[in-house]
Protein backbone atom coordinates (compact mmCIF):
# COMPACT_ATOMS: atom_id res chain seq x y z
CA UNK A 1 0.00 0.00 0.00
CA UNK A 2 1.18 3.58 -0.98
CA UNK A 3 0.52 6.65 1.01
CA UNK A 4 0.93 10.36 0.17
CA UNK A 5 0.62 13.46 2.72
CA UNK A 6 0.22 17.12 1.19
CA UNK A 7 -0.79 20.37 2.66
CA UNK A 8 -1.72 22.97 0.66
CA UNK A 9 -2.08 26.74 2.54
CA UNK A 10 -3.97 29.72 2.19
CA UNK A 11 -4.63 32.81 2.94
CA UNK A 12 -7.64 34.53 2.41
CA UNK A 13 -7.75 38.77 2.22
CA UNK A 14 -11.40 38.90 3.47
CA UNK A 15 -13.85 36.87 5.87
CA UNK A 16 -15.08 34.29 3.26
CA UNK A 17 -14.46 32.70 0.01
CA UNK A 18 -14.93 29.40 -2.40
CA UNK A 19 -11.64 28.35 -4.06
CA UNK A 20 -11.07 25.89 -6.45
CA UNK A 21 -8.44 22.93 -5.68
CA UNK A 22 -8.98 20.40 -8.22
CA UNK A 23 -5.42 21.14 -10.13
CA UNK A 24 -3.70 21.29 -6.75
CA UNK A 25 -5.31 17.58 -5.69
CA UNK A 26 -4.91 16.62 -9.22
CA UNK A 27 -1.09 17.09 -8.89
CA UNK A 28 -0.94 15.77 -5.63
CA UNK A 29 -2.43 12.25 -7.28
CA UNK A 30 0.28 12.96 -9.86
CA UNK A 31 3.38 13.04 -7.65
CA UNK A 32 1.43 10.13 -5.34
CA UNK A 33 1.83 7.93 -8.56
CA UNK A 34 -1.17 6.01 -6.95
CA UNK A 35 -3.68 3.63 -9.59
CA UNK A 36 -6.19 2.47 -7.49
CA UNK A 37 -7.09 3.79 -4.16
CA UNK A 38 -8.79 6.52 -2.29
CA UNK A 39 -7.93 10.33 -1.99
CA UNK A 40 -9.08 12.62 1.13
CA UNK A 41 -9.31 16.10 1.19
CA UNK A 42 -10.13 17.80 4.31
CA UNK A 43 -9.52 21.57 5.72
CA UNK A 44 -7.58 21.40 8.90
CA UNK A 45 -9.22 24.43 10.76
CA UNK A 46 -12.84 24.43 11.81
CA UNK A 47 -14.16 27.49 10.09
CA UNK A 48 -13.09 26.29 6.52
CA UNK A 49 -14.48 23.93 4.53
CA UNK A 50 -13.68 21.57 1.84
CA UNK A 51 -16.63 20.35 -0.45
CA UNK A 52 -17.74 19.59 -4.05
CA UNK A 53 -19.95 21.35 -6.43
CA UNK A 54 -19.68 23.70 -9.31
CA UNK A 55 -17.20 26.14 -10.48
CA UNK A 56 -20.17 28.67 -11.27
CA UNK A 57 -20.03 32.37 -9.83
CA UNK A 58 -23.41 32.69 -9.49
CA UNK A 59 -24.05 29.39 -7.21
CA UNK A 60 -21.19 30.79 -5.26
CA UNK A 61 -22.61 33.86 -4.43
CA UNK A 62 -26.22 32.27 -4.20
CA UNK A 63 -24.06 29.74 -1.36
CA UNK A 64 -22.91 32.91 0.50
CA UNK A 65 -26.32 34.30 0.49
CA UNK A 66 -27.89 31.24 1.60
CA UNK A 67 -25.32 30.27 4.73
CA UNK A 68 -25.74 34.13 5.55
CA UNK A 69 -29.28 33.39 5.96
CA UNK A 70 -28.82 29.82 8.19
CA UNK A 71 -26.36 31.14 9.68
CA UNK A 72 -25.92 35.15 10.19
CA UNK A 73 -22.45 36.50 11.04
CA UNK A 74 -24.52 39.61 12.88
CA UNK A 75 -25.17 40.04 15.52
CA UNK A 76 -22.03 38.33 16.55
CA UNK A 77 -23.37 39.22 20.49
CA UNK A 78 -26.18 35.76 19.43
CA UNK A 79 -23.53 33.49 19.76
CA UNK A 80 -21.58 32.40 22.99
CA UNK A 81 -18.60 31.31 21.31
CA UNK A 82 -17.75 35.00 20.36
CA UNK A 83 -17.10 35.94 24.02
CA UNK A 84 -12.68 36.80 22.54
CA UNK A 85 -13.80 35.98 18.61
CA UNK A 86 -16.30 36.72 16.06
CA UNK A 87 -16.06 33.47 14.00
CA UNK A 88 -18.90 31.49 15.78
CA UNK A 89 -21.27 31.75 12.38
CA UNK A 90 -17.89 30.34 10.47
CA UNK A 91 -18.11 27.19 13.15
CA UNK A 92 -21.57 26.82 11.77
CA UNK A 93 -21.21 27.30 8.41
CA UNK A 94 -18.72 24.83 7.96
CA UNK A 95 -21.15 22.19 9.42
CA UNK A 96 -23.63 22.88 6.56
CA UNK A 97 -20.52 22.77 3.77
CA UNK A 98 -18.83 19.94 5.26
CA UNK A 99 -15.31 19.39 6.43
CA UNK A 100 -13.93 16.85 3.87
CA UNK A 101 -14.43 14.79 0.50
CA UNK A 102 -13.07 11.47 0.02
CA UNK A 103 -13.28 10.90 -3.82
CA UNK A 104 -12.05 7.25 -6.01
CA UNK A 105 -8.41 6.69 -7.99
CA UNK A 106 -9.32 4.80 -10.90
CA UNK A 107 -6.50 4.38 -13.24
CA UNK A 108 -4.47 6.59 -11.60
CA UNK A 109 -7.07 9.91 -12.07
CA UNK A 110 -9.87 11.37 -9.84
CA UNK A 111 -12.73 9.49 -10.99
CA UNK A 112 -15.35 12.36 -10.63
CA UNK A 113 -18.09 13.25 -12.14
CA UNK A 114 -19.22 15.51 -14.90
CA UNK A 115 -18.83 18.67 -13.17
CA UNK A 116 -16.99 17.90 -9.10
CA UNK A 117 -15.06 20.10 -8.88
CA UNK A 118 -13.36 20.18 -5.28
CA UNK A 119 -13.59 23.64 -3.60
CA UNK A 120 -11.81 25.28 -0.48
CA UNK A 121 -14.55 27.18 1.33
CA UNK A 122 -13.07 29.83 4.10
CA UNK A 123 -15.25 31.26 6.59
CA UNK A 124 -13.15 32.86 8.54
CA UNK A 125 -10.14 34.08 6.45
CA UNK A 126 -7.44 36.89 7.34
CA UNK A 127 -4.91 34.26 8.39
CA UNK A 128 -2.82 31.32 7.09
CA UNK A 129 -4.74 27.79 6.82
CA UNK A 130 -4.04 24.48 5.56
CA UNK A 131 -6.00 22.02 3.62
CA UNK A 132 -4.68 18.56 3.49
CA UNK A 133 -4.61 15.53 0.90
CA UNK A 134 -4.38 12.38 1.94
CA UNK A 135 -3.51 9.44 -0.75
CA UNK A 136 -3.71 5.64 -0.43
CA UNK A 137 -3.64 3.00 -2.92
CA UNK A 138 -1.47 0.88 -4.83
CA UNK B 1 -4.75 -4.60 -2.02
CA UNK B 2 -7.90 -5.21 -4.16
CA UNK B 3 -10.03 -2.48 -5.39
CA UNK B 4 -13.53 -2.84 -7.55
CA UNK B 5 -15.83 0.07 -9.10
CA UNK B 6 -19.14 0.07 -10.13
CA UNK B 7 -21.39 3.00 -11.38
CA UNK B 8 -25.43 2.92 -10.28
CA UNK B 9 -27.28 5.16 -13.30
CA UNK B 10 -30.84 6.67 -12.24
CA UNK B 11 -33.44 8.64 -13.92
CA UNK B 12 -35.84 9.71 -11.58
CA UNK B 13 -39.37 11.16 -13.31
CA UNK B 14 -39.94 13.87 -11.34
CA UNK B 15 -37.90 16.25 -9.38
CA UNK B 16 -37.10 14.67 -6.14
CA UNK B 17 -36.95 11.53 -4.81
CA UNK B 18 -35.29 8.96 -2.31
CA UNK B 19 -34.03 5.74 -3.67
CA UNK B 20 -32.66 2.78 -1.08
CA UNK B 21 -29.37 1.70 -2.64
CA UNK B 22 -28.62 -0.30 -0.21
CA UNK B 23 -29.13 -3.61 -2.19
CA UNK B 24 -27.01 -2.81 -4.99
CA UNK B 25 -23.94 -1.80 -2.67
CA UNK B 26 -24.43 -5.33 -0.59
CA UNK B 27 -23.88 -7.04 -4.51
CA UNK B 28 -20.83 -4.81 -5.65
CA UNK B 29 -19.21 -5.91 -2.29
CA UNK B 30 -20.41 -9.50 -3.24
CA UNK B 31 -19.03 -9.04 -6.45
CA UNK B 32 -15.37 -7.37 -5.09
CA UNK B 33 -14.55 -9.71 -2.90
CA UNK B 34 -13.41 -7.52 -0.41
CA UNK B 35 -13.23 -8.81 3.64
CA UNK B 36 -11.66 -5.81 5.15
CA UNK B 37 -11.98 -2.41 3.68
CA UNK B 38 -13.53 0.50 2.93
CA UNK B 39 -16.40 1.48 0.63
CA UNK B 40 -17.36 4.80 -0.53
CA UNK B 41 -20.44 5.49 -2.23
CA UNK B 42 -21.02 9.17 -4.01
CA UNK B 43 -23.45 11.07 -5.76
CA UNK B 44 -21.14 11.82 -9.68
CA UNK B 45 -23.63 14.60 -9.75
CA UNK B 46 -24.11 18.33 -7.74
CA UNK B 47 -27.33 18.26 -7.80
CA UNK B 48 -27.56 14.61 -5.97
CA UNK B 49 -26.89 13.42 -2.77
CA UNK B 50 -25.74 10.18 -1.19
CA UNK B 51 -26.63 9.84 2.64
CA UNK B 52 -27.48 7.15 5.45
CA UNK B 53 -30.65 7.38 6.87
CA UNK B 54 -33.71 5.95 7.92
CA UNK B 55 -35.99 3.68 5.00
CA UNK B 56 -39.18 5.29 6.44
CA UNK B 57 -41.89 6.84 4.29
CA UNK B 58 -43.08 9.49 6.61
CA UNK B 59 -39.35 10.74 7.51
CA UNK B 60 -38.60 11.25 3.82
CA UNK B 61 -41.83 13.10 3.82
CA UNK B 62 -40.12 14.95 6.64
CA UNK B 63 -37.42 16.02 4.80
CA UNK B 64 -39.06 16.72 1.69
CA UNK B 65 -40.86 19.13 3.35
CA UNK B 66 -37.62 20.52 5.95
CA UNK B 67 -35.15 20.77 2.51
CA UNK B 68 -37.98 22.99 0.71
CA UNK B 69 -38.08 25.24 3.61
CA UNK B 70 -34.32 25.50 4.27
CA UNK B 71 -33.52 26.08 0.47
CA UNK B 72 -37.21 26.97 -1.47
CA UNK B 73 -36.97 26.14 -5.40
CA UNK B 74 -39.58 28.70 -5.43
CA UNK B 75 -39.10 32.25 -6.80
CA UNK B 76 -36.41 30.63 -8.97
CA UNK B 77 -35.07 34.02 -9.86
CA UNK B 78 -34.18 33.96 -5.76
CA UNK B 79 -30.99 32.44 -7.35
CA UNK B 80 -27.72 33.86 -9.66
CA UNK B 81 -26.98 29.96 -10.51
CA UNK B 82 -30.69 29.94 -12.43
CA UNK B 83 -30.37 32.21 -15.04
CA UNK B 84 -30.12 29.52 -17.66
CA UNK B 85 -31.24 26.74 -15.26
CA UNK B 86 -33.85 26.13 -12.04
CA UNK B 87 -31.82 23.98 -10.31
CA UNK B 88 -29.66 26.26 -7.43
CA UNK B 89 -32.01 24.72 -5.02
CA UNK B 90 -30.96 21.32 -5.67
CA UNK B 91 -26.97 22.60 -5.24
CA UNK B 92 -28.30 24.03 -1.94
CA UNK B 93 -29.93 20.53 -0.85
CA UNK B 94 -27.75 18.33 -1.64
CA UNK B 95 -24.76 20.36 0.70
CA UNK B 96 -27.76 19.55 3.61
CA UNK B 97 -28.01 16.03 2.73
CA UNK B 98 -24.31 15.22 1.64
CA UNK B 99 -22.07 13.99 -1.35
CA UNK B 100 -20.87 10.74 -0.31
CA UNK B 101 -20.56 8.34 2.51
CA UNK B 102 -17.74 5.99 3.72
CA UNK B 103 -19.07 2.25 4.79
CA UNK B 104 -16.71 0.06 6.51
CA UNK B 105 -15.89 -3.38 5.28
CA UNK B 106 -15.98 -6.25 7.88
CA UNK B 107 -15.69 -9.65 7.56
CA UNK B 108 -17.28 -9.53 3.97
CA UNK B 109 -20.18 -7.49 4.98
CA UNK B 110 -21.11 -3.70 5.24
CA UNK B 111 -20.69 -2.71 8.71
CA UNK B 112 -23.78 -0.69 9.57
CA UNK B 113 -25.54 -0.16 12.56
CA UNK B 114 -29.25 -1.72 13.21
CA UNK B 115 -31.30 0.86 10.56
CA UNK B 116 -28.89 2.15 8.38
CA UNK B 117 -29.61 1.74 4.69
CA UNK B 118 -27.94 4.08 1.96
CA UNK B 119 -29.91 6.34 0.08
CA UNK B 120 -29.20 8.34 -3.43
CA UNK B 121 -31.14 11.20 -2.89
CA UNK B 122 -32.49 13.01 -6.01
CA UNK B 123 -33.44 17.35 -6.33
CA UNK B 124 -33.16 17.79 -9.95
CA UNK B 125 -34.16 14.54 -11.74
CA UNK B 126 -35.55 14.17 -15.16
CA UNK B 127 -32.22 13.32 -17.02
CA UNK B 128 -29.42 10.44 -16.13
CA UNK B 129 -27.22 10.42 -13.37
CA UNK B 130 -25.04 8.22 -11.70
CA UNK B 131 -23.64 6.94 -8.31
CA UNK B 132 -20.30 5.38 -7.88
CA UNK B 133 -18.98 2.77 -5.63
CA UNK B 134 -15.52 2.14 -4.96
CA UNK B 135 -14.36 -0.41 -2.60
CA UNK B 136 -11.07 -0.95 -1.06
CA UNK B 137 -9.20 -3.40 0.53
CA UNK B 138 -7.81 -6.70 1.18
CA UNK C 1 -2.96 -4.33 4.58
CA UNK C 2 -3.81 -3.68 8.01
CA UNK C 3 -7.55 -3.28 9.36
CA UNK C 4 -8.87 -2.58 12.80
CA UNK C 5 -11.99 -2.62 14.02
CA UNK C 6 -13.94 -1.44 17.48
CA UNK C 7 -17.59 -0.03 18.73
CA UNK C 8 -17.29 2.93 21.52
CA UNK C 9 -20.74 2.38 23.07
CA UNK C 10 -23.15 5.03 25.09
CA UNK C 11 -25.88 6.57 26.72
CA UNK C 12 -26.59 10.25 26.76
CA UNK C 13 -29.15 10.41 29.85
CA UNK C 14 -30.12 13.67 27.95
CA UNK C 15 -32.02 13.90 24.94
CA UNK C 16 -29.06 16.00 23.32
CA UNK C 17 -25.13 16.04 24.04
CA UNK C 18 -21.73 16.40 22.18
CA UNK C 19 -19.19 14.07 23.36
CA UNK C 20 -15.18 14.70 22.94
CA UNK C 21 -14.06 11.20 21.57
CA UNK C 22 -10.40 11.86 19.89
CA UNK C 23 -8.77 10.03 23.51
CA UNK C 24 -10.93 6.94 22.41
CA UNK C 25 -9.56 7.11 18.70
CA UNK C 26 -6.61 7.71 19.68
CA UNK C 27 -5.89 4.62 21.79
CA UNK C 28 -7.79 2.90 19.00
CA UNK C 29 -5.24 3.68 16.70
CA UNK C 30 -2.80 2.87 19.10
CA UNK C 31 -4.02 -0.86 19.33
CA UNK C 32 -4.29 -0.82 15.39
CA UNK C 33 -0.44 -0.27 15.34
CA UNK C 34 -1.47 0.81 11.68
CA UNK C 35 1.27 3.81 10.30
CA UNK C 36 0.24 5.19 7.46
CA UNK C 37 -3.78 5.06 6.40
CA UNK C 38 -7.67 6.07 7.15
CA UNK C 39 -9.88 6.21 9.79
CA UNK C 40 -13.09 6.33 9.60
CA UNK C 41 -15.42 7.20 12.53
CA UNK C 42 -19.21 6.89 11.99
CA UNK C 43 -22.32 7.00 14.33
CA UNK C 44 -24.20 3.64 14.23
CA UNK C 45 -27.47 4.99 14.59
CA UNK C 46 -29.53 7.28 12.28
CA UNK C 47 -30.41 10.00 15.22
CA UNK C 48 -26.40 10.93 15.89
CA UNK C 49 -23.58 12.39 14.50
CA UNK C 50 -19.83 11.88 14.38
CA UNK C 51 -17.87 15.19 13.29
CA UNK C 52 -15.15 17.23 13.67
CA UNK C 53 -15.31 21.04 15.61
CA UNK C 54 -13.91 22.78 18.71
CA UNK C 55 -14.08 21.53 21.77
CA UNK C 56 -15.24 25.06 23.77
CA UNK C 57 -18.86 24.85 25.28
CA UNK C 58 -19.95 28.22 23.82
CA UNK C 59 -19.50 26.82 20.72
CA UNK C 60 -21.72 23.76 21.63
CA UNK C 61 -24.35 26.07 23.43
CA UNK C 62 -24.25 27.80 20.03
CA UNK C 63 -24.37 24.53 18.08
CA UNK C 64 -28.06 23.69 20.54
CA UNK C 65 -29.53 26.84 20.03
CA UNK C 66 -28.84 26.34 15.88
CA UNK C 67 -30.37 23.36 15.19
CA UNK C 68 -33.40 23.51 17.50
CA UNK C 69 -34.05 27.07 15.10
CA UNK C 70 -33.14 24.57 11.66
CA UNK C 71 -34.79 21.64 12.92
CA UNK C 72 -37.25 22.08 16.20
CA UNK C 73 -37.90 19.38 18.48
CA UNK C 74 -41.73 20.81 18.72
CA UNK C 75 -44.03 20.51 18.28
CA UNK C 76 -43.72 17.16 17.16
CA UNK C 77 -47.04 16.89 15.44
CA UNK C 78 -45.36 18.68 12.55
CA UNK C 79 -43.41 15.30 11.53
CA UNK C 80 -44.89 12.41 9.41
CA UNK C 81 -42.23 10.13 11.07
CA UNK C 82 -43.64 11.13 14.84
CA UNK C 83 -46.71 8.19 14.36
CA UNK C 84 -45.25 6.25 16.78
CA UNK C 85 -41.44 8.06 18.06
CA UNK C 86 -40.44 11.97 18.59
CA UNK C 87 -37.36 12.05 17.08
CA UNK C 88 -37.90 12.87 13.42
CA UNK C 89 -35.62 16.23 14.55
CA UNK C 90 -32.92 14.53 15.63
CA UNK C 91 -32.91 12.53 11.82
CA UNK C 92 -32.55 16.08 10.49
CA UNK C 93 -30.13 17.81 12.86
CA UNK C 94 -27.77 14.43 12.23
CA UNK C 95 -27.91 15.20 8.79
CA UNK C 96 -26.62 18.86 9.32
CA UNK C 97 -23.97 17.70 11.45
CA UNK C 98 -23.27 14.88 9.61
CA UNK C 99 -22.99 10.78 9.95
CA UNK C 100 -18.78 10.45 9.57
CA UNK C 101 -15.40 11.91 9.63
CA UNK C 102 -12.60 10.09 7.59
CA UNK C 103 -9.17 11.38 9.51
CA UNK C 104 -5.93 10.67 7.83
CA UNK C 105 -3.09 8.37 9.55
CA UNK C 106 0.46 9.64 9.15
CA UNK C 107 3.42 8.37 10.85
CA UNK C 108 1.60 6.38 13.67
CA UNK C 109 -1.00 9.69 14.59
CA UNK C 110 -4.19 11.00 13.70
CA UNK C 111 -2.99 13.71 11.31
CA UNK C 112 -5.81 16.38 12.83
CA UNK C 113 -5.08 19.94 12.57
CA UNK C 114 -4.29 22.28 15.80
CA UNK C 115 -8.54 22.45 16.76
CA UNK C 116 -9.75 19.57 15.31
CA UNK C 117 -11.32 17.05 17.79
CA UNK C 118 -13.67 14.61 17.09
CA UNK C 119 -17.37 14.51 18.73
CA UNK C 120 -20.38 12.07 19.09
CA UNK C 121 -23.44 14.40 18.44
CA UNK C 122 -26.63 12.66 20.29
CA UNK C 123 -29.89 14.36 19.11
CA UNK C 124 -32.01 11.63 20.64
CA UNK C 125 -30.38 9.92 23.93
CA UNK C 126 -31.78 7.64 26.71
CA UNK C 127 -30.71 4.72 25.13
CA UNK C 128 -27.64 2.73 24.42
CA UNK C 129 -26.10 3.61 20.89
CA UNK C 130 -22.54 3.02 19.55
CA UNK C 131 -19.81 4.78 17.22
CA UNK C 132 -17.96 2.70 14.86
CA UNK C 133 -14.20 2.78 14.33
CA UNK C 134 -12.65 1.29 11.18
CA UNK C 135 -8.99 1.85 10.64
CA UNK C 136 -7.31 0.53 7.27
CA UNK C 137 -3.42 0.76 6.44
CA UNK C 138 -0.43 -0.31 6.86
Amino acid sequence: MKSYRKELWFEVPGRRAFINITPQVVEALRAAGVKEGLVLVNAMHITASVFINDDEAGLHHDYEVWLEKLAPHEPVAQYRHNGYEDNADAHLKRQVMGREVVVAITDGKLDLGPWEQIFYGEFDGGRKKRVLIKIIGA
